[in-house]
C-alpha cells in the first residue's frame, strides 16, 4: 500500500460535478469557470507544531486545513468550489491519510467543494490546502472600502479558540465550544456570501480581530472606535473578568470568524433573525477618519488592549 | 522586519497585469479566466532533506517549486498564468526567503506568470507552490488517449537530474547540464503549448519515464514497446554504459521532461527545426494493444530496466 494506492482512494472519494472537467488522477486538474464569474484563490499551510499538536486528530487536521482556506474565500463572499491538497507525512501513514482526508472530505461536502487534485509526499507532517472559489465579476468583497461612518462587525464569538489553546496548553481541558472552535472552525461561507452588495469591506480575523481590522483600516485608509463592552460574551470565557476577556477577544488568533464594516444603508441586515447555524453578529464600533483603532469603554475610558497583532514570526 | 514585510517586497516585485483583478495583500486572488477557456490547477510540495538538500541554494529552491508545478502545466498544453507560493522557515530569514522569492520570480516573468498570493509561516523548510493556467476549452493534453500505433516520444535527455544527484551523494561534482537539470530544470512550457491538437496524451516524466509512461497507458487502456536504443546519448552521462545509462534514463526521477505519444498523422510536427532553447524530441517506441511495457534493444534482445517506477514513500 503506498502512495498511488492513496490517491486511488482519494479520487473514489473525491466528488466531481458540474464544472470540474477533469479531477484527480493526471498532472492537473481541468476546471471551468462560469462566464459573468471570477475564480477566488488561496492557500494556507498547517504545520504540526506550529499549527497543531503533533499528536491532534488527524481528522481535525484534515478538517481545519480546508477550513481556513474557506475562511479566506468566504471573507471575499466568493462560493467555494474547489480544493487541491498538498499533504507530507514523515512516513507513509495510510490509517492516518485517510482520517485526515475524511475530516477534509466531510467539510467539503457540507460545502459542495470538489477535492480535485493535490499531492502527498515524504517530509515533516504538514498540510497545504489551496482553495478555489467563484464570485461575480467586480463583485468580491475586500478590505478595501470602508468608510467613516461605516459600523464595524464581527461574527460569532472571538476569542474562543485563543481561550482553547491557552486552556490546553496550561493542561486544562477547554469547554466544548472553545475546542471545537480550535479544533474544527466553522467557516463563514454563508455569511460571506451574504455581504455581497452590503459589506463595505471584510477580513477574517485568522490573526486576531484587532490585527485584521487594522488591516481593512490600512487598506480603506480609515481608523475606527470599538467599544469592548459590545463584544459577545460566551460562557466558555466565563472565567475571564471583562478586560481580560477583551484582550482574548481582540488580540487572539485562530478565530476564523468574519469581521467587516457595514455602511449605514445596508445595516437593516443586522435585524432579523439568522438561519440554523449561523453565527450572532455584534456591532463593536464604527469606522472614523482618524488613523488607527481607539477602545473605548461603556465608562467613556480609552482601553489598551496590548499586542500589536499576530505575526506568524516572533 | 517581520512576515508583513516580506509580504510587502513580494507584493512589490510580483507583477501583475490582464486577468490578475486582485493579487497580493488580501485574503484571496482574484483572477479573470477568460471565455472559452479553462482553468488548468495543480500543487506541489518541496521538502527540505526529501526534494532538495538542506544546504540547496536559496533561489534554485523558489526557482524549481516553480517548475516542477508549471511543468504540470506544461504536460496538459496549458499556458501557465498564475502562482501561489506557501513557505515555511524554521526562523524568518529574510534573506533567504528574499533569495527563494527571486529564484521563483525569475522563472515566473520567463512565462508571464504572475505571483498572486500565497502564505509564509513557521515551521520545517517546506515550499509548496500552486500553479493556475488556461487552455482552450476541451483541448488539454491528458494521460488517456493514447492509441495502438502511436509513436512515444520524449523531451530532452531523460537520466540527467538522476545522475546529478547520484553524484553529489557521491560527493562527487555533476556536470554543469546534469546540474542545471537537477537545480534549475526548464519546465516545458512551449514545447507542451504545442502539442496541443497533436498529441494524443502527455504527462511530465518526474517520477521517472517508465513509471510515468506507465499512467499513459493505464490511463489509455494500452501497452507500448520501447527502443532503449533510442534513447538521446549527452556527454553528461558519458560515464555511464549503455545498460547503465538506460536504467538511469528509464527509472531516474525528478526529470521534468515531458514524454507523449503522437499518432501517426501528426508525426510531421517531429520533422524541421525546434526554436532556440528547445528540447530535442526522440522517438523511443510504440504503442501497442499488448499490456505493459517492453524493452528491445536494437539487438533485438528483451532488456529489463528494474525498479517499478518511483512512489514517494518507499
Amino acid at each position: 500500500m503506498g502512495e498511488f494506492e492513496l490517491i486511488r482512494r482519494i479520487r473514489d472519494a473525491a466528488g466531481g460535478g458540474e464544472g470540474t472537467c477533469l479531477g484527480i488522477g493526471d498532472d492537473a486538474a481541468i476546471l471551468e469557470i462560469p462566464a459573468g464569474l471570477q475564480a477566488v484563490v488561496t492557500t494556507d499551510t498547517l504545520n504540526a507544531g506550529v499549527h497543531f499538536f503533533p499528536d491532534a486528530d488527524a481528522g481535525d487536521i484534515g478538517y481545519k486545513a480546508l477550513a481556513v482556506n474557506l475562511s479566506d474565500l468566504a471573507a471575499m463572499g466568493a462560493a467555494p468550489r474547489w480544493a487541491l491538497l498538498s499533504l507530507s507525512m514523515p512516513e507513509f501513514d495510510m490509517d492516518f491519510a485517510g482520517q485526515l482526508v475524511d475530516g477534509l472530505l466531510g467539510l467539503a461536502r457540507e460545502h459542495g467543494v470538489v477535492l480535485a487534485g493535490g499531492d502527498t509526499c515524504a517530509g515533516p507532517l504538514s498540510v497545504t490546502v489551496t482553495a478555489i472559489g467563484v464570485v461575480e465579476a467586480g463583485r468580491a468583497l475586500t478590505r478595501a472600502g470602508a468608510r467613516p461612518g461605516d459600523l464595524v462587525v464581527v461574527s460569532g464569538t472571538p476569542g474562543l479558540a485563543a481561550a482553547a489553546l491557552r486552556q490546553l496548553q496550561a493542561g486544562a481541558e477547554p469547554a466544548a465550544a472553545a475546542a471545537r472552535a480550535l479544533r474544527r472552525p466553522a467557516p463563514r461561507v454563508v455569511l460571506g456570501a451574504a455581504l455581497v452588495g452590503k459589506a463595505s469591506a471584510c477580513i477574517d480575523i485568522s490573526d486576531g480581530l484587532l490585527a485584521d481590522l487594522g488591516h481593512i483600516l490600512d487598506a480603506s485608509a480609515c481608523g475606527a472606535t470599538l467599544e469592548p463592552d459590545q463584544l459577545p460574551v460566551h460562557e466558555a470565557l466565563a472565567e475571564y473578568g471583562d478586560t481580560r476577556r477583551w484582550r482574548l477577544q481582540l488580540t487572539g488568533g485562530d478565530d476564523y470568524e468574519l469581521c467587516f464594516t457595514l455602511p449605514p444603508d445596508t445595516a437593516s441586515m443586522l435585524e432579523g433573525g439568522r438561519g440554523a447555524g449561523e453565527p450572532a453578529l455584534s456591532v463593536i464600533g464604527t469606522v472614523g477618519r482618524q488613523a488607527g483603532v481607539r477602545c473605548r469603554t461603556a465608562a467613556g475610558e480609552l482601553f489598551d488592549p496590548g499586542g500589536a497583532g499576530y505575526e506568524h514570526f516572533t
